[in-house]
Protein backbone atom coordinates (compact mmCIF):
# COMPACT_ATOMS: atom_id res chain seq x y z
CA UNK A 1 0.00 0.00 0.00
CA UNK A 2 1.40 3.82 -1.02
CA UNK A 3 -0.34 6.16 1.07
CA UNK A 4 0.25 9.95 0.31
CA UNK A 5 -0.02 12.61 3.04
CA UNK A 6 0.01 15.98 1.98
CA UNK A 7 -1.00 19.34 3.68
CA UNK A 8 -3.40 21.37 2.61
CA UNK A 9 -6.07 20.73 0.03
CA UNK A 10 -5.84 21.20 -3.71
CA UNK A 11 -7.94 23.32 -5.34
CA UNK A 12 -6.20 23.97 -9.17
CA UNK A 13 -8.45 21.91 -11.53
CA UNK A 14 -5.17 21.31 -14.07
CA UNK A 15 -3.53 19.74 -10.78
CA UNK A 16 -6.21 17.93 -9.75
CA UNK A 17 -6.50 16.33 -12.87
CA UNK A 18 -3.08 15.38 -13.77
CA UNK A 19 -3.59 13.94 -9.93
CA UNK A 20 -6.24 11.99 -10.32
CA UNK A 21 -5.17 10.53 -14.03
CA UNK A 22 -1.83 9.34 -11.72
CA UNK A 23 -3.93 7.78 -9.23
CA UNK A 24 -6.10 5.79 -12.16
CA UNK A 25 -2.75 4.75 -13.55
CA UNK A 26 -1.46 3.30 -10.71
CA UNK A 27 -4.41 1.13 -9.44
CA UNK A 28 -3.05 -2.01 -11.13
CA UNK A 29 0.11 -1.72 -9.33
CA UNK A 30 -0.92 -1.18 -5.97
CA UNK A 31 -3.47 0.48 -3.38
CA UNK A 32 -3.00 4.15 -3.12
CA UNK A 33 -4.18 6.57 -1.14
CA UNK A 34 -3.88 10.33 -0.75
CA UNK A 35 -4.70 11.72 2.75
CA UNK A 36 -4.81 15.96 2.63
CA UNK A 37 -4.34 17.47 6.02
CA UNK A 38 -5.13 20.56 7.30
CA UNK A 39 -3.19 23.75 6.34
CA UNK A 40 -2.97 25.62 9.26
CA UNK A 41 -1.19 28.86 7.54
CA UNK A 42 -4.40 29.49 5.69
CA UNK A 43 -6.44 29.28 8.47
CA UNK A 44 -6.99 33.57 9.55
CA UNK A 45 -7.68 32.64 13.00
CA UNK A 46 -3.76 31.21 13.45
CA UNK A 47 -2.07 34.39 11.84
CA UNK A 48 -0.41 35.37 15.27
CA UNK A 49 1.25 31.54 15.32
CA UNK A 50 4.76 31.52 14.92
CA UNK A 51 6.06 29.73 12.01
CA UNK A 52 7.47 27.30 13.97
CA UNK A 53 4.41 26.83 15.83
CA UNK A 54 2.40 26.02 12.71
CA UNK A 55 5.28 23.47 11.96
CA UNK A 56 4.88 21.42 14.72
CA UNK A 57 1.10 21.44 14.78
CA UNK A 58 1.02 20.41 11.03
CA UNK A 59 3.71 17.48 11.85
CA UNK A 60 1.70 16.16 14.65
CA UNK A 61 -1.44 16.36 12.69
CA UNK A 62 0.83 14.57 9.64
CA UNK A 63 2.39 11.95 12.16
CA UNK A 64 -1.47 11.17 13.43
CA UNK A 65 -1.78 9.34 10.19
CA UNK A 66 1.11 7.15 10.41
CA UNK A 67 0.70 3.63 11.48
CA UNK A 68 4.30 2.15 13.02
CA UNK A 69 4.13 -0.31 10.31
CA UNK A 70 4.49 2.54 7.63
CA UNK A 71 8.20 2.94 6.00
CA UNK A 72 8.37 7.05 5.49
CA UNK A 73 9.25 8.56 3.06
CA UNK A 74 9.76 12.11 3.64
CA UNK A 75 10.21 14.63 1.15
CA UNK A 76 13.13 17.37 1.66
CA UNK A 77 15.32 19.75 0.33
CA UNK A 78 17.86 18.87 2.81
CA UNK A 79 17.21 14.94 1.87
CA UNK A 80 19.35 13.10 -0.83
CA UNK A 81 17.91 13.14 -4.28
CA UNK A 82 17.29 9.29 -6.53
CA UNK A 83 17.25 8.83 -9.54
CA UNK A 84 14.12 7.53 -11.09
CA UNK A 85 16.12 3.97 -11.05
CA UNK A 86 16.69 4.23 -7.74
CA UNK A 87 13.54 5.12 -6.53
CA UNK A 88 12.05 2.25 -8.03
CA UNK A 89 15.20 -0.06 -6.23
CA UNK A 90 14.33 1.32 -3.24
CA UNK A 91 10.84 0.96 -3.27
CA UNK A 92 11.49 -2.62 -4.55
CA UNK A 93 13.39 -3.31 -1.47
CA UNK A 94 11.20 -1.49 0.91
CA UNK A 95 8.67 -4.04 -0.25
CA UNK A 96 10.95 -6.88 -0.22
CA UNK A 97 12.78 -6.74 3.17
CA UNK A 98 10.96 -4.09 5.82
CA UNK A 99 7.12 -3.56 5.04
CA UNK A 100 4.31 -3.47 2.51
CA UNK A 101 3.43 -0.16 3.52
CA UNK A 102 5.15 2.74 2.19
CA UNK A 103 3.82 6.50 2.93
CA UNK A 104 5.11 9.48 1.27
CA UNK A 105 5.09 12.90 2.87
CA UNK A 106 4.83 16.26 1.46
CA UNK A 107 5.34 19.29 4.16
CA UNK A 108 3.12 22.58 3.43
CA UNK A 109 4.47 26.14 2.25
CA UNK A 110 6.68 26.25 5.49
CA UNK A 111 8.66 22.79 5.45
CA UNK A 112 8.53 20.36 7.93
CA UNK A 113 8.69 20.11 11.20
CA UNK A 114 11.08 18.12 13.54
CA UNK A 115 8.72 15.51 14.70
CA UNK A 116 8.67 14.54 10.89
CA UNK A 117 11.88 14.61 10.08
CA UNK A 118 13.07 11.91 13.23
CA UNK A 119 9.71 9.97 12.00
CA UNK A 120 11.43 9.84 8.55
CA UNK A 121 12.54 6.17 7.58
CA UNK A 122 14.06 8.10 4.40
CA UNK A 123 14.24 11.58 3.61
CA UNK A 124 14.05 12.71 -0.30
CA UNK A 125 15.32 15.46 -2.18
CA UNK A 126 12.96 15.80 -5.60
CA UNK A 127 15.67 18.34 -6.74
CA UNK A 128 17.36 21.69 -6.08
CA UNK A 129 14.55 23.65 -7.40
CA UNK A 130 11.78 24.24 -5.02
CA UNK A 131 8.83 23.24 -6.33
CA UNK A 132 5.47 24.05 -4.97
CA UNK A 133 3.73 21.64 -2.80
CA UNK A 134 1.06 21.21 -4.66
CA UNK A 135 2.92 20.58 -8.00
CA UNK A 136 5.37 18.26 -5.62
CA UNK A 137 2.52 15.91 -5.45
CA UNK A 138 1.93 15.44 -8.62
CA UNK A 139 5.46 14.95 -9.45
CA UNK A 140 6.04 12.12 -6.52
CA UNK A 141 2.76 10.28 -8.14
CA UNK A 142 4.37 10.34 -11.29
CA UNK A 143 7.69 9.38 -9.92
CA UNK A 144 5.98 6.44 -8.35
CA UNK A 145 4.11 5.36 -11.34
CA UNK A 146 7.26 5.43 -13.12
CA UNK A 147 8.49 3.14 -10.46
CA UNK A 148 5.99 0.67 -11.11
CA UNK A 149 6.77 0.89 -14.86
CA UNK A 150 10.38 0.30 -14.24
CA UNK A 151 10.02 -2.80 -11.63
CA UNK A 152 7.29 -4.31 -14.07
CA UNK A 153 10.00 -4.15 -16.91
CA UNK A 154 7.44 -2.06 -18.95
CA UNK A 155 8.08 0.46 -21.46
CA UNK A 156 7.20 3.93 -20.26
CA UNK A 157 6.98 7.03 -23.12
CA UNK A 158 8.85 9.80 -21.67
CA UNK B 1 12.45 37.81 -24.10
CA UNK B 2 12.07 34.51 -22.81
CA UNK B 3 11.70 31.67 -25.86
CA UNK B 4 10.92 28.06 -24.86
CA UNK B 5 11.35 25.19 -27.52
CA UNK B 6 9.98 22.20 -26.97
CA UNK B 7 9.61 18.60 -28.45
CA UNK B 8 6.08 17.98 -29.39
CA UNK B 9 2.65 18.85 -28.89
CA UNK B 10 1.25 19.19 -25.53
CA UNK B 11 -2.19 17.15 -26.05
CA UNK B 12 -2.81 16.70 -22.38
CA UNK B 13 -5.65 19.37 -21.46
CA UNK B 14 -4.53 19.91 -17.45
CA UNK B 15 -0.53 20.65 -18.54
CA UNK B 16 -1.39 22.35 -21.68
CA UNK B 17 -3.79 24.94 -19.21
CA UNK B 18 -1.16 24.67 -16.28
CA UNK B 19 0.90 26.35 -19.08
CA UNK B 20 -1.08 28.61 -20.28
CA UNK B 21 -1.79 30.05 -16.74
CA UNK B 22 1.90 30.54 -15.94
CA UNK B 23 2.25 31.99 -19.22
CA UNK B 24 -0.25 34.58 -18.00
CA UNK B 25 1.62 35.26 -14.73
CA UNK B 26 5.01 35.75 -16.65
CA UNK B 27 3.47 38.36 -19.22
CA UNK B 28 3.67 41.68 -16.40
CA UNK B 29 7.70 40.09 -16.31
CA UNK B 30 8.81 39.52 -19.52
CA UNK B 31 7.55 38.63 -23.54
CA UNK B 32 7.72 34.52 -23.60
CA UNK B 33 6.99 32.88 -26.23
CA UNK B 34 6.69 28.33 -26.68
CA UNK B 35 7.86 27.21 -30.02
CA UNK B 36 6.59 23.62 -30.73
CA UNK B 37 8.63 21.58 -33.27
CA UNK B 38 7.33 18.24 -34.91
CA UNK B 39 8.11 15.09 -32.81
CA UNK B 40 9.27 12.81 -35.60
CA UNK B 41 8.83 9.63 -33.13
CA UNK B 42 5.58 9.85 -33.51
CA UNK B 43 5.38 9.96 -36.66
CA UNK B 44 5.10 6.41 -37.97
CA UNK B 45 6.37 7.02 -41.61
CA UNK B 46 9.49 7.66 -39.81
CA UNK B 47 9.69 4.67 -37.80
CA UNK B 48 13.02 3.32 -39.72
CA UNK B 49 14.64 5.78 -38.61
CA UNK B 50 17.78 4.80 -36.29
CA UNK B 51 17.65 6.92 -32.53
CA UNK B 52 20.42 8.43 -33.16
CA UNK B 53 19.65 10.25 -37.32
CA UNK B 54 16.16 11.16 -35.21
CA UNK B 55 18.18 13.15 -32.19
CA UNK B 56 19.95 14.52 -35.21
CA UNK B 57 17.00 15.58 -37.19
CA UNK B 58 15.45 16.97 -34.16
CA UNK B 59 17.95 18.94 -32.79
CA UNK B 60 18.59 21.02 -36.32
CA UNK B 61 15.01 21.57 -36.50
CA UNK B 62 15.33 23.44 -33.21
CA UNK B 63 18.57 25.26 -34.13
CA UNK B 64 16.86 26.41 -36.69
CA UNK B 65 14.25 28.18 -34.35
CA UNK B 66 17.46 29.14 -32.72
CA UNK B 67 19.31 33.36 -33.48
CA UNK B 68 22.79 33.69 -32.54
CA UNK B 69 21.89 36.24 -30.07
CA UNK B 70 19.98 33.96 -27.77
CA UNK B 71 21.22 32.59 -24.79
CA UNK B 72 20.88 29.26 -25.02
CA UNK B 73 19.77 27.06 -21.70
CA UNK B 74 19.58 23.54 -22.41
CA UNK B 75 17.71 20.81 -20.76
CA UNK B 76 20.08 18.27 -19.95
CA UNK B 77 20.43 15.44 -17.63
CA UNK B 78 24.34 15.62 -18.21
CA UNK B 79 23.63 18.93 -17.22
CA UNK B 80 24.18 21.06 -13.78
CA UNK B 81 21.75 21.49 -11.18
CA UNK B 82 20.30 24.65 -9.64
CA UNK B 83 18.69 26.08 -6.65
CA UNK B 84 15.41 28.03 -7.86
CA UNK B 85 17.63 31.27 -6.23
CA UNK B 86 20.26 30.23 -8.47
CA UNK B 87 18.28 30.30 -11.25
CA UNK B 88 17.28 33.74 -10.47
CA UNK B 89 20.51 34.85 -10.81
CA UNK B 90 21.76 33.09 -13.89
CA UNK B 91 18.97 34.79 -15.74
CA UNK B 92 19.71 38.21 -14.02
CA UNK B 93 23.60 37.77 -14.96
CA UNK B 94 22.47 36.78 -18.14
CA UNK B 95 20.10 39.44 -19.07
CA UNK B 96 22.70 42.23 -17.13
CA UNK B 97 25.55 41.30 -18.89
CA UNK B 98 25.10 39.16 -21.96
CA UNK B 99 21.67 39.06 -23.92
CA UNK B 100 18.26 40.19 -23.32
CA UNK B 101 17.29 36.79 -25.33
CA UNK B 102 16.82 33.44 -23.29
CA UNK B 103 15.99 30.14 -24.67
CA UNK B 104 15.06 27.22 -22.60
CA UNK B 105 15.48 24.14 -24.54
CA UNK B 106 13.35 20.84 -24.01
CA UNK B 107 14.71 17.70 -26.34
CA UNK B 108 12.12 14.90 -26.82
CA UNK B 109 11.55 11.02 -25.27
CA UNK B 110 15.55 10.47 -26.59
CA UNK B 111 16.69 13.21 -25.21
CA UNK B 112 19.49 15.90 -26.95
CA UNK B 113 20.77 15.80 -30.19
CA UNK B 114 24.74 16.40 -29.84
CA UNK B 115 24.43 19.53 -32.16
CA UNK B 116 22.20 20.88 -29.75
CA UNK B 117 24.43 19.96 -27.13
CA UNK B 118 27.15 22.33 -29.04
CA UNK B 119 24.92 25.07 -29.36
CA UNK B 120 23.85 25.07 -25.80
CA UNK B 121 25.31 27.77 -23.45
CA UNK B 122 24.61 26.11 -20.01
CA UNK B 123 23.09 22.82 -19.85
CA UNK B 124 20.98 22.47 -16.83
CA UNK B 125 19.98 19.46 -15.16
CA UNK B 126 16.18 19.88 -13.70
CA UNK B 127 16.59 17.17 -11.10
CA UNK B 128 18.32 13.31 -10.79
CA UNK B 129 14.93 12.30 -11.81
CA UNK B 130 13.41 11.58 -15.48
CA UNK B 131 10.01 13.83 -15.78
CA UNK B 132 8.24 13.44 -18.93
CA UNK B 133 8.96 15.90 -21.30
CA UNK B 134 5.19 17.42 -20.95
CA UNK B 135 6.04 17.92 -17.50
CA UNK B 136 9.46 19.48 -17.96
CA UNK B 137 7.67 22.15 -19.82
CA UNK B 138 5.32 23.15 -17.10
CA UNK B 139 8.29 23.04 -14.39
CA UNK B 140 10.78 25.36 -16.33
CA UNK B 141 7.95 27.88 -16.97
CA UNK B 142 7.15 27.68 -13.10
CA UNK B 143 11.18 28.00 -12.32
CA UNK B 144 10.97 31.09 -14.52
CA UNK B 145 8.28 32.58 -12.92
CA UNK B 146 9.08 31.96 -9.47
CA UNK B 147 12.74 33.22 -10.64
CA UNK B 148 10.82 37.11 -12.39
CA UNK B 149 9.37 36.79 -8.61
CA UNK B 150 12.28 36.11 -6.42
CA UNK B 151 14.25 39.37 -8.73
CA UNK B 152 11.15 41.56 -8.13
CA UNK B 153 11.50 40.90 -4.45
CA UNK B 154 7.94 39.46 -3.96
CA UNK B 155 6.61 36.91 -2.64
CA UNK B 156 5.41 33.86 -3.72
CA UNK B 157 3.42 31.50 -2.00
CA UNK B 158 5.14 27.56 -1.98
Amino acid sequence: MIKIIGVGKIKDKALVSLINEYLKRLQPYNKIEVIEVNDIMTNANNSLLQNIEVLNKEASNVIGKIKDNEFVILLDLHGKSLTSENLAKKIDEIFTYKTSNITFVIGGSLGVGEQLVKRADFRWKLSDLTFTHQMTRVLILEQIYRSFKILANETYHK
